[in-house]
């Protein structure tokens, strides 16, 4: 056991900070303002790599691990969450279509999804099929050569700006093995979009209904093979969780770094309110936390990269913990800082609007509960 | 003792739940949206006798109790967090101009203030001096017939749209007892309003910073004696802190109603999710508290309309139990309706976002730990 | 609504306070140690009519109200938990043989009850039937002019020590309806009793299994009609659950002073630890949630005595907030106390271990949000 | 960074689980209810190397790291939280003599403290000195070629039993730079011992004050140089909030086992109680947390066994999250225990009273907390 980075996770993570501090966090209170979704700064981020971090180099990606991804995240959800979190999102769908795509999706999407030129989306949550994912609705149907897709996903980040969709639907009977994947361009026949959503935060991203009306897939678009779809979509929510739990860690130090800042430079009653034992005492509780927080959602990204049997259930702890705990740091981080953590001229409520659906996409974290105890009722062997 | 209404608060409370749900609680989450002052709704609220609840008859006030309003705010925070909230800012200020102010004041404001024709805005917090209210820095400098108002306040609810400023300002020494207080025009030469804050929530009032430069005061704006003011302004918001704690349950009621609606409407896994024992339980512990938080704040009304010797502890318990409680609720309840929550389409984000505000304004709750603490470690007699 | 007491209530708390402070205060550490049952302070809290608070007059009883007996009862709890409780449950079970006893019963058991000269212990509980109360199998086969009675119940307090049982069987089919219940002399032939049982706490009263091996029962010895029986001992537990919540409030108040006091003393750091702020913090949340829990429990006495639509659902309300603010308040006294806290020299320890169970009997805290969901789910009016 | 553990710490993990089940958990519950220290085992323990774990190879200690020593104490305290906890206490005091002591005192202690054949105190806290430690009032006063010791030490675990005293006490000025450390003969003239504490738990080692009256000591029993005493104290408590925190997590561990079974045997309303999703949850919850508190205790052993700069502020993050964790958990697998959690058949209320201790010894978690706001509001690079 090791709980150091290695010297690549220290240099990735430099560069990160420095993209970080130079290209998201000068503008995230803006996007945050004016709902701007900044395609161009994803491009930028892509220049080096960070839109395919995990994707196999051979598709063009970094072949990074997991963890090295979870790294490199953080320091840029330090940045800016909401840009942080819509990139783990394209890094998560690129993988499943560099992992699982035909030779000819591969080579239709991969080189400019893994440098960011363009973006995908991750289809799975329909108005009926949020926490009960496996009873999705939208039907792919055999026809000839092909497909033709219809129903409607919802809650769906990136749609109206992404140029692939990895759509779930079913091409079989009822369950999680009815369900296939596919890589649905954008702008296929078919696929309109619904308005931007207003939403407490993720502002910088947006969020829209998708409805497909007879949209014709081709059959080559289908990732691996029929009647996989859900497992894949499981698969790559194992890293979601890790991603999002790590944007999640990622914002609240920067909440926690704030606060300590404001602690030592505000003064109250003739003194730096951080010379108050009861505000000293709640952040070193937020740091405890967060330091926890963070070295389970590593210990979550080493299980999966090495494909322990348990992975899904630590990814599963780790996105449940590291989001409430994250949640939990911002909004302390805030109340640390009065009236002003309440404006929009500091950066602290943006921070609690924005990981607030942390504890609730990728899996609410009431599913990731019922993950974790149908392992632990199954299985008596303890997890170390 | 005794846990039920009177009749006459039962009818008030019908009187308030159908103003709540007929002129506010349709309009509410526009007001959000558009950042909009519903001026004309506030004095719709004042011809029912809402802006003047607990001021004496005398003045034109119904000379409630504060048990009373507390029965009414709660309603009317059903329908609307915001507006609400500044109506008990504005009966807090009222009740102060009509119970400490001259002949001159009381005759010129009370009569547009208790029908909500006119507005008022109580200006205690200062940019350094926040929780340590006792040590503002604007200046009431003594000058022949009256004085010459200098310094600044911010996080002024109402600022720029209310008529009548009730001003902490320093007439001595250093500490609470060179305060006094002052009922200042709104619009009198040398006052000038800050920009209209952007902030998480309770976007449906304004709050803007407020400077005084040489503004001239006639000594019968003053409210009471010279060194009186921050007693007064305490006085003010033992009620103060009732009214918002209150604010809070009634935002958290309207909060655990949509939960328990939505609980049993949603279905996934093909049954209502109210079927769900782990939802089940989160919503019998927010109704559990919720209960306990309403009635902790009406005891606390109580203790202060008996003007019993530890009023103020009573209303600092319930203000700090109430407004955490509230927030709890309110982001549970966001919880429960999964991406629902979030977005804006559902009202359960700006619940979240209103009662935000209610643990850190009216005094922290820091700072309202700080005053339980000194009650209990001087008196060591039991709070019963 | 009203918050104060009555005359007569702050008499009878007086009263209770002496009595508590001379009679089982001084000897309630001993007690704990030495697993002593006080049966004679019993018979003496008998003589001030604490064993029949409130039977009724006609048989003896004081007759009080259950708001009453939770202020006399809360005063008996600072002195000495466990043996309050015993009383409470002694209170509860007589009651039962008061309300629902023959002429015969009552005549022979409520004289002697009400002083405390005999006691009694209430048996519902089985090996398989805990939660699941309704599913209780000890039967009482009908014979003649009376029933047999066979089978086990377990976790019963005083027993061993009482004179008659009102033990809880079933004479007819399963769930609920099935059950009636009986008032029955504790060394009927057949009855035997399990070892004392080693317990966390409540050292201070026998708790034992006890086992019936066709036991004869006079048909006048059965409470109320055949099948009432499950419903007299909700009806029962509706008031137990009040008592029981109050023996967390007032052990909790108890280590509260203790605490406050000893961080009034203990210096450390050249000063007393009450000047620490987190320390102080501390106890300002500790006692605000005391309080909160007293106010919910008092309502839910009220409505009670009222006879409230939602009385049961008041009553789960209290029993699981008073009952979970009642364990973190004497832990975080202990905790205050520092190694202090952990030696049996100092009764914090003892207050821990004694209110623990609180959270466990008379339904668990899990119970109680059962029936809180299910009255919230049910009816959507709101609980005010 | 790497979480799994290397070939020979799982073989380790294995001794030490097997000598757990075998020779402490068939003991527990016995030797706590007799009071009974169980001498004979421990040194079995030091057959196995478990009494000088980290001590180095050159005085006869196995040299391990304090990762390995976590890994084995984590399996030890699943079968006797107390006796581990002593075993851990014996290894810290070990460490330090073996580490400072001078010739003369390491060959004479070390060879039958690393076997386990003599035993050793820590006798750092004074009545008067507890969280501030560094105020100890026991003086050794030089004399001669030695030092004439006076004072007194409260909470000493396995005083009267052991062999060995490492004693701090003031050779110098005030403040921590006056005092010394010192390997004092447990029998030497002039030190007696008060009487065994009763305590809440940890039952199976007794705790005692011992007092200090003119007692001679040899100058080369001084570990170190004059005035390194509370450097080296507090180096020692690093190991030893690692050693204590891992007693928590291991009895968690060990409760959360018990709840998993209990949840999967346990039938009422006609199905295991592991089927309602309350309760899963919470077991979940349990899971996760204790998953994360023991992450981050090998965390904290890392950095210690890497002497890094922020080492200390790691041990108090572990130190606090884990004693918390493992307290919550052991109480909540009692909860979930019902009644038969709170009778001592079953081992889960010996456990919630065996570990609450650890939230106060070996610097309470207050202290903790204080660590760690000093480290934050010093440096304020994040702890990464």
């Amino acid at each position: 056991m090791n709980v150091e980075l290695s010297e690549d996770q220290v240099a990735f993570q430099e560069t990160a900070r420095q993209f970080s501090e130079q290209a998201l966090a000068p503008f995230a209170a803006q996007w945050d303002r004016e709902h701007f979704f900044p395609k161009e700064t994803i491009q930028k981020a892509g220049e080096l790599g960070f839109c395919g971090l995990y994707s196999p180099e051979s598709e063009g990606g970094l072949g990074l691990s997991r963890l090295d991804a979870s790294v490199i995240f953080e320091q840029l959800a330090m940045g800016c969450t909401t840009t942080t979190a819509m990139l783990t999102i394209h890094n998560m769908a690129t993988w499943m279509i560099a992992t699982w795509g035909s030779d000819e999706v591969r080579a239709k999407w991969c080189p400019s999804l893994v440098t960011g030129e363009q973006l995908a989306s991750y289809c799975l949550t329909e108005p009926g099929a949020g926490s009960d994912a496996a009873s999705l609705k939208t039907k792919a149907e055999k026809k000839q050569s092909g497909y033709i897709l219809n129903g409607s996903k919802v809650f769906i980040s990136g749609a109206g700006e992404t140029d692939v969709l990895v759509v779930m639907a079913r091409t079989g009977g009822s369950g999680p093995k009815g369900v296939s994947a596919f890589a649905v361009p954008a702008n296929a026949p078919g696929i309109s979009y619904g308005k931007k959503e207003r939403k407490m935060g993720w502002n910088a991203q947006p969020t829209r209904m998708i409805a497909f009306d007879n949209v014709e897939i081709d059959a080559n678009w289908r990732l691996g093979e029929e009647g996989q779809g859900f497992k894949m979509a499981m698969q790559g929510l194992d890293g979601g969780r890790i991603n999002i739990a790590t944007c999640s860690v990622g914002t609240a130090q920067q909440a926690l770094n704030l606060a300590n800042a404001y602690l030592r430079e505000r003064e109250q009653f003739q003194k730096p309110i951080a010379t108050f034992q009861a505000l000293q005492f709640k952040l070193a509780d937020m740091a405890t936390e967060l330091v926890a927080a963070r070295q389970l959602v590593r210990m979550a990204a080493c299980k999966l990269d090495a494909n322990h049997p348990d992975k899904s259930t630590y990814c599963a702890m780790a996105k449940r913990f590291a989001t409430d705990v994250g949640f939990k740091v911002c909004n302390e981080a805030l109340q640390l800082h009065g009236g002003y953590g309440y404006i929009n001229e500091y950066p602290l409520e943006r921070h609690v609007r924005d990981v607030r659906v942390h504890q609730i996409l990728e899996g609410t974290n009431e599913i990731m509960r019922v993950i974790i105890a149908r392992r632990l009722l199954a299985d008596t062997t303890s997890l170390l």
